[in-house]
C-alpha cells in the first residue's frame, strides 16, 4: 500500500548496480499481473548494456535519464499469445505497473516511459533491440537506485469520484 | 511486494459490505498510478446499489460474480482529459491494476473484468450509468470480502526474459 502512495517517477539514480536478484523480483511481480483470460501476452527485454541504453535518447525525446540508469526493463506484447484481441495493451500495462510498484517495495527508483502507440518509438526499439514483428515494445522502465527523494504526491480527487451513476 | 505476488482473482465474497474509509484507500491508490505527462484522464464510478449490480450481468458475460458483490468500481477514461493521444487507456489500466493490489493489501478479493474496448460491454455500462460521450467506461472490478482463498500462482516463466537484445 505504501509502495503505491510514496511512489514517484525518479530520473536521477547513483551509480549502483541493480543485482540480478533484485530484477527477478521486479519481473516477477510484473509477471504476476492480470491478464484477459490470462493470457500473460508479455515479454521482458532487460537492457543492462551501456550502449544500447545510451542509444535510446537518440530517438526518444523523453528518456535522457537512460544515459545515468544502470538498468532498463523493455515490455513488450505478443500478439501470438493474446487470447481475447485487442487487451494485451491492458495487460502489459498492469505488468508495467507491477514493476514500478516493485520497484518502490525494494527502494529503487523508476520511470515508465511511454513507447506503444508512438510508431517512431516502437520502430526505434524493435531495430535497436531485434524485435520480431509479431511483438510490440511497449513501454520502458528506467530503474536505478534513487539520486533524488521526492514527497509522496496526493493526487486524490473527489471530484473524479461518482456513485453509482455519473 | 506480498499483495503483488499473492492476489489472485477472487469471484467470491461474503457478505460484508467495504466500508467508506476503505473505498477511499483503493481510490487513492487508483489516483497515485503514474500517467503520460501526468494526465490524470481518470473518473471512477462507485457501485453499490444492488439494483445496478444485478444489472450488469444481463450484458456483460463474465460478471455474475456481481450478483454477490457489494462494490464494483468502474474505472473511465476522460478523453477531454487526455494529453497525449493514445495513452488512456495504459493509464487507466495502471490505475486498475493499484486498485487490485491495493484490495489485495487491505484483506479484499477482487477480479478486474474487462470492458473497453468490446464495443457492446462500453455502451452497456455507458447506458446504465448515464455517462456522457467524452468519456468510455474502461474497465469494471468486483470487490468485496473474500468467500474463496487460492494460493499464490507463481507465473513467472525464464522463457519471456530476454538480455539486451531479443
Amino acid at each position: 500500500m505504501d509502495a503505491i502512495l510514496a511512489r514517484r517517477s525518479i530520473r536521477k539514480y547513483t551509480g549502483q548496480a541493480v543485482p540480478d536478484d533484485v530484477i527477478k523480483k521486479l519481473l516477477k511481480a510484473a509477471m504476476s499481473a492480470p491478464s484477459a483470460y490470462n493470457e500473460q501476452p508479455w515479454h521482458f527485454i532487460v537492457i543492462k548494456n551501456r550502449q544500447i541504453l545510451d542509444e535510446i535518447p537518440r530517438f526518444h525525446p523523453y528518456s535522457q535519464m537512460l544515459k545515468e540508469a544502470p538498468l532498463a526493463i523493455l515490455v513488450c506484447g505478443d500478439k501470438n499469445l493474446e487470447k481475447s484481441e485487442g487487451f494485451w495493451v491492458q495487460d502489459c500495462a498492469a505488468a508495467t505497473e507491477n514493476i514500478l510498484i516493485a520497484a518502490q517495495a525494494q527502494g529503487l527508483g523508476a520511470v515508465w516511459l511511454g513507447v506503444y502507440p508512438r510508431e517512431a518509438l516502437v520502430a526505434g526499439m524493435r531495430k535497436l533491440c531485434g524485435i520480431p514483428e509479431h511483438v510490440t515494445p511497449f513501454s520502458l522502465v528506467s530503474v536505478g537506485y534513487p539520486a533524488e527523494h521526492k514527497p509522496p504526491s496526493n493526487r486524490y480527487d473527489e471530484a473524479r469520484v461518482h456513485h453509482d451513476r455519473w
